[in-house]
């Protein structure tokens, strides 16, 4: 095990972050100028703006246009270390990461997200990939065109409809914005292709409970369900999904063959849970404190999507990105205050902002305590609060620009397929 | 052997052009109107733009700024047909693709390119990839970004010395781009780490030769030495690499530790001259006549990369992007004249309109004739032409967008690493 080459070689108070989301990033954030010596660890070497990741899987935006390179947001913070590297555990006030080597903390802060859930049935992402990461974004984007270019040159009737058959699992505000969009898509390939007709393609959101996005209003719920069907999605209710396949899925005990499968179902956290050798809840959350730290250990916080903690009128606090940023500038905080000597503040406490979901071009639904606003307007209001929040001007201009040109010229731009099954892909592993 | 839908399926002659790179979308461009039915086959669903390529590699441009779906390209043509496929031999008047289809031609144009040659040793290119496509670029872009992740990490100097060299093979215009460039891009990054000076990396440009840019004036050679050298760019002549290896080459007999190597030496022809049955030259490529057919088949040419004609000044046409154009338009003019019965054009000429390498930001060498430009004025040259060269106009602007911004805030942006060894490389295959 090799000590890292800094470690120890100041005095200062050393808090470690796991995680460069928005949870952690808000953390580091919010301890500038605390007079404390903080190292960021990530097993990427980007911030990622998760909220328009479905946006690169369907061929509007480059994954340049969402997300920076850590080291980029951190360069002028002297007090900040950043590393790259995957976490293997945390022992003896020490996180351990996969090289071997050894980081010492004196307070840490985890904030490592999480993943869908497959149910226990993780041998379907293979077949069916969520999507948290660029890399399944490309992978996403990388199919849905290959699907068509399949179709094209496939003679066969049968295996060219399921070449043009999109399924998506779970109609949370994901799948809603996935679906949407590739039935956009579809529609606009149309003039592109000679022997298909791309938006005859039949593109299903499949729910397993009773209506489209759980969280949001019944009304709203009812004008998802509308708007998609108008924009030829087709919906499927009530029904679960209980296999996946090269080929397909089994839905309700039926075999449905389609080229393209994308999980938007369910939410497992990050292995933090097991680090600390804590039993997590069903999603394997990691429970914590209303301070936000871990029961017997002061000195150990969890934040976003990694912990559960029941501080929305005695309700969990949902994953999203404001949830995952108000407890990052909460810790930050108490950090503060014990460093300075001061009583930390009061137990977190969760201010709801609002559900947001985009339905397909100028079309979305809103709720913001009792404000629900649905259709065009809905839109230009996400438009809006997305680009404002995106991290770094320069990104901004870029998306606001792309977003301006799509609608001037009616057609997207990013349609790259990269990494063919003649490719480097072996080399990508010998990182 | 399934027939493809569309083929026989009209009387109108049939021209297939295999390669969407600069030749074969010359071709098409140059057709248009011609009353011939086209079908487009390409490996890849884009055009790429070559010459930018090396700043995908050192993160200055993201690949959707020098790529463009060739569907994109030709919405507006109804007599083109778009294929992904790769072609595996030409046989009784047919091509094959890999998935068994066959599609047959009356006119065949073959456009396909170069790779670069790892003179016999093709198991090198895993240890110091060429740049040629998308994937090379991203490839290198994450081994330069990850070389200075993993050395600020690193305890044990003479691992982080290795980290931090970067060897690049081949004097020509690629290598002496990819030196100047990674030599800037260790400086900007200087900042962004805590544990290592990136500026003190050592930047190896390897030339088996006496000199840089061979096809240019010694002069211009020359000055690029001294521009390199002056930017930190450590020059070596006269040596070969003997073995490439993971973790370093055999230079001259000497083991030169090194994370990050890159190919930039050596052309090899891509398969054409298999697919024919025919003996390429020394790198493969198949010869033709002075109408660019191949002796024996009035009905098959040959441009770009793939062919070899001694049509300038006695002189082979050299392997760049005006070469393989002006093939591309004549050979569109003979099949025109072909097809309405007229005489065809008298041989291929060849009018070269001179050579172009950058060093870096703000400096290149240029040689248009008798006319001899280095320095900041070349490099605006250069500049100018390239974004005037790029097709469509809104990458033009993005490019253009990208550079004011570069130059305004004096960084880079697309600095993203892709593709992690945990990540979904196994998915990619999975075509």
């Amino acid at each position: 095990m090799t000590d890292h080459p800094k470690n120890g070689s100041t005095a200062a108070h050393h808090v470690v972050v796991i995680g460069a989301g928005f949870g952690g990033l808000q953390t580091v954030r919010s301890l500038k100028g605390a007079g404390v010596r903080i190292t960021l660890i990530d097993q990427r070497n980007h911030h990622l703006f998760q909220p328009l990741l479905y946006q690169v899987a369907t061929t509007i935006l480059s994954p340049s246009e969402i997300a920076w390179p850590v080291r980029d947001l951190m360069e002028h913070r002297h007090d900040v270390t950043t590393l790259l590297g995957t976490v293997t555990g945390i022992r003896d006030g020490q996180v351990l990461l996969s090289e071997g080597e050894a980081v010492p903390y004196d307070t840490l802060v985890i904030a490592t997200g999480s993943r869908h859930s497959y149910f226990g049935n993780d041998q379907w992402s293979e077949f069916a990939p969520g999507l948290k990461s660029l890399e399944d974004a490309t992978l996403i984007r990388r199919r849905i065109l290959l699907a068509f270019e399949h179709a094209e040159r496939e003679a066969d009737r049968a295996r060219r409809a399921a070449h043009l058959t999109f399924a998506i699992v779970g109609g949370g505000p994901t799948g809603v914005e996935l679906a949407g969009i590739i039935a956009e898509l579809a529609q606009k390939l149309r003039p592109q292709f000679r022997n298909i007709d791309t938006s005859a393609s039949r593109i299903l959101l499949i729910e397993a409970g009773e209506r489209l996005l759980a969280a949001f209003d019944p009304s709203l719920s009812d004008y998802a369900a509308t708007s998609l069907t108008r924009r030829g999605v087709e919906l499927s209710f009530g029904k679960a999904v209980t296999d996946c396949r090269d080929d397909g899925i089994l839905l309700g005990g039926e075999f449905l063959p389609c080229q393209t499968r994308i999980w938007a179902a369910g939410v497992a956290a990050s292995p933090a849970a097991d680090w600390l050798g804590l039993k997590g809840d069903r999603a394997g959350r990691v429970p914590v404190q209303n301070d936000l730290t871990v029961e017997g250990h002061p000195e150990i916080f969890v934040i976003g999507d990694t912990a559960t903690v029941p501080a929305w009128e005695g309700k969990p606090v949902p994953g999203v990105a404001p949830a995952a940023k108000q407890q990052g500038s909460y810790v930050a905080k108490v950090i503060r205050a014990r460093h300075a000597g001061q009583t930390p503040p009061p137990d977190f406490t969760y201010r709801h902002l609002g559900d947001l979901a985009t339905i397909g071009k100028r079309s979305a639904v809103i709720q913001f305590g009792k404000l629900r606003l649905r259709g065009q307007l809905a839109w230009w209001f996400w438009g809006i609060t997305h680009i404002y929040f995106l991290i770094g001007a320069r990104s901004r201009a870029a998306v606001a620009w792309n977003w301006f040109w799509s609608h001037v010229r009616g057609r997207s731009a990013v349609r790259l397929i990269t990494h063919s099954a003649r490719g480097t892909d072996k080399d990508h592993i010998s990182e």
